[in-house]
């Protein structure tokens, strides 16, 4: 039995890295019958374990930890100081220095001691798919392993592996895209649409599945349980995706207006007031989906794909505090946020839910 | 109480212009308890006439009729040319002329008043939306309106100017996006996602959104009922829209496979064989998602937004009977089509559908 059946609410919120998954915010949604995540993106192995023990005095029940898998830190060098000179007139505008387009780990094997260490009840990989000895090492200590796959073939590799569960990722889901390889096509470098800008590459589709497609794809492809995720903006698209076949429902956009979340004020008012969301990798070098602003518009059509290292170029343009310029990663449901407790938004999507399926069940008895 | 309510299995079949929506299609469906529906685009109105007449001779149940909405003739006309001229090569290799790339209204006042004549009982729109005198000698003339729409935006102006029903047509869906306006970016001219190659464009984000965040965006807009479509490849997911909030689930790429369908053998075959679809406008100079092939790859980046100019076009290219430079229209569930009749397959997305509300009923009583 896989931890999600023991969920008094099938709702997963989604692991938000950069400050906005708190431990408040997890363990609200864990003690609300959900399964809250804690995102290790970013902080040092010594900040996780921090967070899992803040979490831990906040709920008994089980929640869970996601982390980066590291990737090919080889990345086209002329491409990434192109794009430094590009952004040397953000960083004078903004005052700030550019960061140094460098390569890292993100504490890979530090952070995979600490939710070992830990106990940590469900562990979760966006990235990549960790080597079948890394997830037999979690499964021996007890935790769920889940990863989270774009389509078929990733679905595939991450069963092979050993994975408890999968994580389906639709297209329209906020932040980063979980696709394991970054040379996957977006926006105007898509290799399918653009083949005069990359004539090498195969000419493979985009990788853009709807969630209710991909959750088809990654269903047919194995045997495991599956969370999807992308878009979800109510309890009706919650039991939607239960009814397509999935094991529980992720969300992670509706609860960045929760107070417990660490989101930014600035952010939070976009959600309502901004026009729209793109996928692009002007931020971080690898295709995230956020709110369309300036910065967005005017470099996604010539950032590279190399993370992280325009991740670490663009760090302190983002700090800089202007909306314009931030990267406010939300999905395509993010006008549907509501400003209340965690627990509260658990409650309501498991009542919305019931009703939707009541609802149908009286069209199609 | 809208047509959609009547309905004995809450299944829409998708208009599929170009041939494949064939009266016995569509009379099989609506006798199995769905809505069938004749595709009036590209045909002359003596044409869909007879279509009406053949269907009403196999069923006596309701159907409907889809009609393109002219759009505007203003194209850039150096931006035709420069197309011809790089698809003189194609000609060229098929032994085939190019089509004259000429603006026309696809008998728009004619194929109205053959629905009117007939007294058609579901009329749909793509592309646009008729004035409100349109809609209203339908409705007077006992017709259900239904007009195609691609945002919130576009569904206030349906609901405005009187439609009785909004079809939500998700970025997944195979075909022809109903997308009012042809300047809405898509792939490497996209406006947002390209400022350089478009600079004077609106900021809008992408068109993109999927059927979920689609459908909550429609029903949030106004008060009538949405048929959903994009992608939806079994009764499941057919339960998952009624549940998200559709009146109705419309899916045309699952119908591909039944042998009333006019889907040409090459076209059956790639949808089982293709590793995917793309949005293009190569084809008909609007967007469509078709399977990638070798026209869809070579020509995608360049093609002009010119409607149905590139449609004339390429118009003998597509008849050649290459698979790589066909048109094969599909949604991204295309893997999962059944070559079964199309009644047996109304009958089994219902009892799909059916069972997949139990279980998920289990699980969330």
């Amino acid at each position: 039995m896989s931890v999600l059946d023991g969920l008094a609410v099938p709702v997963v919120a989604a692991p938000m890295a950069g400050g906005i998954s708190t431990p408040e915010l997890v363990a609200a949604v864990s003690e609300a019958g959900g399964l809250g995540f804690l995102a290790a993106g970013y902080l040092t192995a010594d900040a996780v374990r921090d967070q899992i023990r803040a979490t831990r005095e906040l709920t008994g029940k089980p929640f869970g930890v996601n982390i980066f898998v590291p990737g090919d830190p080889a990345v086209d060098k002329a491409a990434v100081a192109g794009y430094a000179d590009r952004l040397r007139g953000e960083a004078l505008r903004y005052g700030v220095y550019l960061g140094d387009a460098v390569a890292d780990d993100d504490w890979w094997a530090d952070k995979l001691d600490v939710v070992l260490a830990e106990g940590v009840p469900v562990v979760s990989f966006t990235f990549g798919c960790p080597a079948p000895e890394v997830i037999e090492r979690l499964r021996a200590r007890g935790a769920t392993v889940v990863v989270t796959v774009t389509s078929a073939a990733e679905a595939r590799i991450a069963e092979e592996a050993g994975a408890d569960v999968l994580c389906a990722q639709g297209q329209e889901a906020g932040g980063h895209r979980g696709t394991f390889d970054n040379t996957d096509p977006v926006s105007s470098v898509d290799p399918v649409l653009n083949p005069e800008l990359n004539p090498t590459a195969n000419p493979v589709p985009r990788n853009d599945l709807g969630v209710l497609p991909l959750l088809r794809e990654v269903i047919s492809a194995g045997s495991l349980p599956v969370i999807a995720t992308g878009g979800l903006s109510s309890g009706a698209d919650v039991a939607a995706v239960l009814v397509a076949g999935a094991a529980a429902a992720q969300l992670g956009t509706l609860f960045l207006d929760c107070p417990e979340a660490g989101t930014k004020p600035a952010h939070r008012a976009a959600l309502t007031e901004s026009a729209g969301t793109a996928v692009t990798r002007a931020f971080t070098g690898r295709p995230a989906r956020g709110l369309v602003n300036r910065f967005l518009r005017q470099h996604s059509a010539v950032a590279p794909a190399a993370y992280p290292h325009v991740h670490h170029l663009t760090k302190m343009i983002r700090a800089a505090g202007d909306p314009e310029a931030m990267s406010m990663w939300a999905g395509q449901g993010h006008r549907f946020v509501r400003a209340v407790p965690a627990a509260e938004l658990v409650r309501e999507l498991a009542a919305e839910a019931k009703a939707a399926l009541a609802s149908a069940t009286r069209r199609m008895p």
